[in-house]
């Protein structure tokens, strides 16, 4: 990779100083909202930093045996209409994150998935925290039960074709971003498995 | 589309019947965090819904006219190692999204860009509003003049390859998750340019 300007001093990180709860919404599972003192790299303290504790969650995007992608098109309560969306769910208490896409999987469609490909862990915000996504593709996946799933959510389901799934999202049909980038994540991963080498002649 | 199973009825909206203000931090810029009282589709009432809200955002992918993809690597509070990053920020009040992001992309690097795809829109959290992510692929950026950033971070530029990007982003690089969206949305989006069809055979 090219580094223009080269820095003779490595990037360092910020350090936390104090942290204080300022709000706790019920038991403190869905949201705790802490103030951060903060010093950063060059010595400066920030005082009155919000942070948010939200729990972790997966998302999955889910490929059948017979090559669909099993999504769900439903309403949510943080957009004014319909949306296309993908197995999801919060982490439990102590819960690997492969795990809980599994549970999710089974729990919302009934399916099991014999294939598993990690498409990367993210905080959500890179200033407050937030949470945390770990987003994976499941592929193979077959039906072994009904669905048992106690979301608020109603939903209907849809299994679309590759093609189908793509134009979904360059339509932004995927309204939630960590839909949007399991959906695109997931994709790209399935484009570079059949062009191994990726990319264009110029690269 | 394959609908399995199909509903008679259309799938409802969630209604807000009453918010509280919580907590504001500050003068309430950068996070208010509300108690909604909402009722579902099928009339039950939640009494206890808590929302964040919090300002809307730009993320930009850059790719020069030397056709690299302008970068940086910076540390940020909510992560504990450097990341790549792209170029991004707060919109102002009542700024347009694509407006905040040409002044992002001047104000952090410099450049100035011929060509705005627009690669969404998207609310960050599907239950709890948390702001919405607007983004971008600027094509043909070329230098105007110095940055001129008042960001808190440290940064170095990097200037990356199609396949560089690709392959930072397929390692984890990338460890923010609206920076991993607009990045993998972009590399879609020229991916599907260069072979309109897209998909495979099996589509």
């Amino acid at each position: 990779m090219t580094q223009t300007p080269s820095h003779q001093t490595p990037l360092q990180m910020w350090k936390t100083l104090a942290r204080k709860r300022l709000l706790q919404v019920g038991d403190g599972r869905f949201l705790v909202v802490e103030n951060h003192t903060l010093q950063l790299p060059d010595g400066q303290v920030i005082a009155d930093w919000p942070w948010l504790v939200t729990p972790a969650f997966v998302n999955v995007v889910v490929e059948t045996e017979e090559k669909k992608f099993l999504c769900f098109r439903q309403a949510k309560y943080a957009i004014d209409s319909l949306s296309l969306a993908v197995v999801g769910g919060y982490l439990e208490e102590g819960e690997d994150p492969l795990e809980a896409a599994r549970r999710e999987l089974l729990e919302e469609t009934g399916y099991q998935a014999d294939v598993w490909i990690p498409l990367g862990s993210y905080v959500v915000d890179g200033n407050r925290g937030n949470g945390r996504a770990h987003l994976y593709l499941a592929r193979g996946a077959h039906w072994v039960q009904p669905p048992d799933a106690d979301d608020l959510e109603e939903q209907e389901v849809l299994l679309l074709s590759r093609a189908e799934l793509a134009q979904a999202l360059r339509q932004g049909e995927f309204k939630v971003l960590p839909w949007a980038t399991a959906v695109s994540l997931a994709l790209l991963h399935l484009a570079t498995e059949e062009s191994p080498l990726g990319g264009t002649p110029a690269d």
